[in-house]
């Protein structure tokens, strides 16, 4: 195992320096900047009336995700999805995690027929950028549904708990916590995990490209992705307090 | 915690019958239809010179794996994507795992510049689809892995190891080994591992939609996904030898 | 005109063996697998409330097909058409041409605003997919009727008699049945023959690709056509019985 | 049956009045607007450097064919293909037969490595479209390769034959000539015909919607349709040397 | 500045020769095929009941254009926007400056919730094609919405005034009206002008991709712009006429 | 003509408050955010080796642009490009707008082969996106340059003035400088106006919806829309100062 270097002096159960800026835009009914490092997804809540054809007469709500990555979020370019006229496997597979994630903290019964779209858009990739957007995204739900109260449509917020997520990895033999570009591109095994502020697990994908892992080396990755989605859900209830105090 | 009862009598911890025909279809250089109770999938492995663009030169070879569901291969018809157009959302996370999961097993610099393409189609859906498309491939592919060596192409098989998956879940409070698609639908949570034949892990995906699930949740689920995923390893152990016996 | 050679001996007015297994599938309304030699077409029934919009408050139900083939049905793999993000020329045609028949053969009045789709699958490709194709759909839509009237949802069976079809061509001269794909790929005419059981002609498709054809040679296809599809009537009402036997 | 009575006072055997205008665009290597009654098709021969990939270097041409309706060439509006972002079945259809019916004049060795697209598209419709285009293509076709040997590219043109096509039915019993569009909505039976100046058969296709057709029927149209075509074969001559006058 | 010599003799001020063709095909409400020089738009108005969604229940019309090209309207020919599955940003621009140079002139609360499609197709292509089709698109429209007049759908017609369009530019330092392909290729300023009969402007495009232009310099072309339109207009009406007299 | 008032007090001849911050990403060659008002577009500039294949061989370079919105950018949410799978006609017309615009100000030939691609990103629209992308694309631009100089890989930069824009209308009867979306959503005539740093024009398009405007209405807009241009071509410049200054 060779010595651990992470840029900034990191230690390996160190998040990179997170901020999180609520209403980045004014347009829309929830919206969040969350910056972690160098990564910056821009995230946006959209609550719609009605629900999917599969779902009417229900009297429950749906939330959904939807991902997206600006040519030059990368160092170098990547073509839009809209002019290759398809959406890519790698965004589907990440907005499906995104939707998953934040239906798992909302009472779609007390929601009603609505449908809430998060749009998690990365302006600037430096890695993790999905559970960047599962975090800001949370924030972004968060502020949307309070305003449903505010305007007395709702009696109360459907949102029952925070969710928040993190990735942790294998680097050298280092277990290492919320790994940036550079470092997950060297990671033989990359976890993400979403958990929710009462500690149960929502999401936990482990994947080795190239090495296979061991149950004791998963479980040191949860208990290290654990600690650093705790302290995430620390920031998120600032912001939203922040957020509220403007 | 209801009283447990799977159709068929089956006890919590046992697979459902799994059949494994070699050679089903004879125009690929690898072919094996795999059944686990009603689920029935066809995998057939191509085997093609050169790579993506952007591995070329390297000297390493490619595996890749798509995945598809015929029309009624469920209950209710499914429009074929062909005709929507494009790869939904499902079939490309589907297909991104089992390339995933085959690729951890193949040694690529010993494939050299090939590309290996595992074809996976569901004939009839029953639940499971994604873990036996992933037990099925690697037995296609070590079919037509060897077909390389017998013809003289490769002086031995870049296949390291044999990789089997399965699903494993909680449903009614029950920790159950290879869900059906009854049992999936109510399932609380719901967990696919990938394991190779020494025991490391290669993905383990375990998603709650409806509830939660606790650390000791995650590892019961895990002992009975490894316990699954080797008797799976010991049939496609048999179909192969059987395979080669015809 | 060189002697005439058929792989397995067959003569020039001979059929492939004919293999029609009813209930392929237990997932549709009416299922077949049909097999001709090494050419194998899974035919599925479906039958969904409501016709198309230009149809509607016609008291008339429609048939239409669609026609696909898994990548490796043949000796060299073929792209999907749900990746290359459209169905392809050959596709429409043939899909076209098994809706067409089988409109044939039902009442549509007697139907009622129904619409039933036939999914005809290439799992291995040897020549004669489409008429394959045809001659296994009208016996997975004779079993789905069946259900309906079985259900008590119709009185009768809306099928007014069964269709058939076989490919003939000439080969080196000769005037062969039931061309596989090798004979298919040398001939100099290729004809499909569509026909009922009272012997009416639905379908004539005689195409000359590198030479022209005769009066007199079409009548010989014509004649040899006919022969092959009242052997194929035969097969199919012997599968249509053992399928309700089951 | 009723008694016959066709628009203009044509009998049962009459081609609608034919009109061939060579040069109609000044801008295609060989252009002629057919005019067949009231249906109207554009053909213009493009002659291309090159062959289609799985072509190369066989020293030998290819001939395809693109059909298209403008949004009014029908009674009520059709969608454009482009906005719908793919080309339907019948096109497809259509354009393949039209394809076919060309390459089989051409001889292709002696048109070297070179591509012929033959763009048919319809200003106005009233039936037969698609034998009008094989006809009008194959003067288009002629133009063009004439000025291949007139600029000295080729020695001589590698136009075998000319070739030309039209479409006979069964209407209330009659057996029709080149059928106008509401003689063909309502014909039982529907046949294309396309052969060669020699007498050949190149195509022939007899479809049954409505009802099936018998053996003699079908030669009592092949009959008619042989005769009109050698109309067609005359006046195509005449229009080619009406062509090269100007 | 070099001596300046138009094609025909032109003089830098003079439209190239005009030819309306009212009713070229008899399947549309409103047909015109407008000539050019060498530019050939066929200009064909549709009238179709309802406006699209977001129009609902104004009690108001919409008019909208789409805009093609037949591959061989130009000298090299140029693929179908169908067969590459999507419409190309030239065409959009142009098809959108069409129809709000059409709505300029409409009444819409007259017109009541109809909408009118204007299909403008280029059968032969020599520059000016969007400024001709505007032209010819409002011929097309004026006989369509008599048509409804006639028909005693419509008290009166919708149509407020004619709009007519014309292409100027800068060639060789000369200011010059209507410009060929051949002009409108070497021009460094390119400018499109639609106007009402009534001297308003509704759109003035001027673009310089090779140099920059002054304000003098887009006096002088709007002065001769201008011009020509007045002379299209006179030409509009007088088709009209002619039109209405058949 | 009612009374003047515009949000924040400005006057009819104001631009809003305009910002630019360069290097607002990291990933990018040229990186600027544009604020003007509430819209904000972040413009990046990428240098990609090579050109199109119609320019392959000339020795020149090519600057093109590419403009996207993400979906919340609006008050109301827009569906993403990708989803829909085409690319819409307004984002056509607007990237062809602006690759024009910075095309003018680039020396190709001392560019050399090499692709300039502009990608403009709305995060936020409130008016005058495209004015505000062209003048934020041309400091990227500039940004991006200016590197390949530093690095040695040209002598000098290939740009050869600065480009900006804005845009005019007007609005109950008031000609208007830099519209707000609220005031362009009720303006009868609309233009957009760019221009060199030489005073140059490069394009000029002004559209009327609702009404048409006169020579001396046009002269107007013109006049405001050049002392706008004027005061945003210093604030680039101030930019790019304090951007190289960084």
């Amino acid at each position: 195992m060779t010595q651990l270097f992470r840029p900034g002096g990191r230690s390996a159960t160190m998040l990179r320096p997170i901020r999180l800026t609520p209403g980045y835009v004014g347009t829309a009914e929830g919206s969040v900047l969350i910056e972690a490092g160098n990564t910056r997804v821009l995230c946006n809540a959209t609550i719609e009336a009605g629900v999917p054809g599969w779902m009417r007469n229900s009297g429950r709500g749906w939330v959904t995700a939807e991902y997206g990555m600006l040519p030059r979020a990368t160092l170098t370019r990547t073509a839009r999805e809209s002019e290759r006229g398809k959406v890519g496997g790698r965004t589907h597979e990440i907005q499906r995690l995104i939707g998953r994630s934040l239906r798992a903290v909302v009472d779609m019964k007390a929601l009603g027929e609505r449908t809430v779209i998060l749009d998690c858009d990365v302006l600037q990739a430096d890695g993790g950028t999905r559970t960047a957007a599962i975090s800001g995204a949370c924030v972004a739900l968060a502020i949307a549904l309070d305003k449903l109260v505010l305007a007395g449509t709702l009696k109360a917020s459907p949102l029952k708990q925070m969710v928040a997520a993190t990735s942790v990895g294998i680097v050298d033999g280092h277990v290492l916590l919320d790994l940036a570009y550079e470092e997950d591109s060297r990671a033989t095994v990359d976890m993400n995990v979403v958990m929710l502020a009462d500690g149960g697990l929502v999401e936990t994908q482990a994947t080795a490209e190239k090495d296979s892992y061991s149950r004791s080396e998963l479980n040191a990755m949860l208990d290290l992705a654990e600690a650093g989605i705790r302290e995430m859900l620390v920031l998120q209830t600032e912001a939203l307090k922040a957020g509220t105090a403007v």
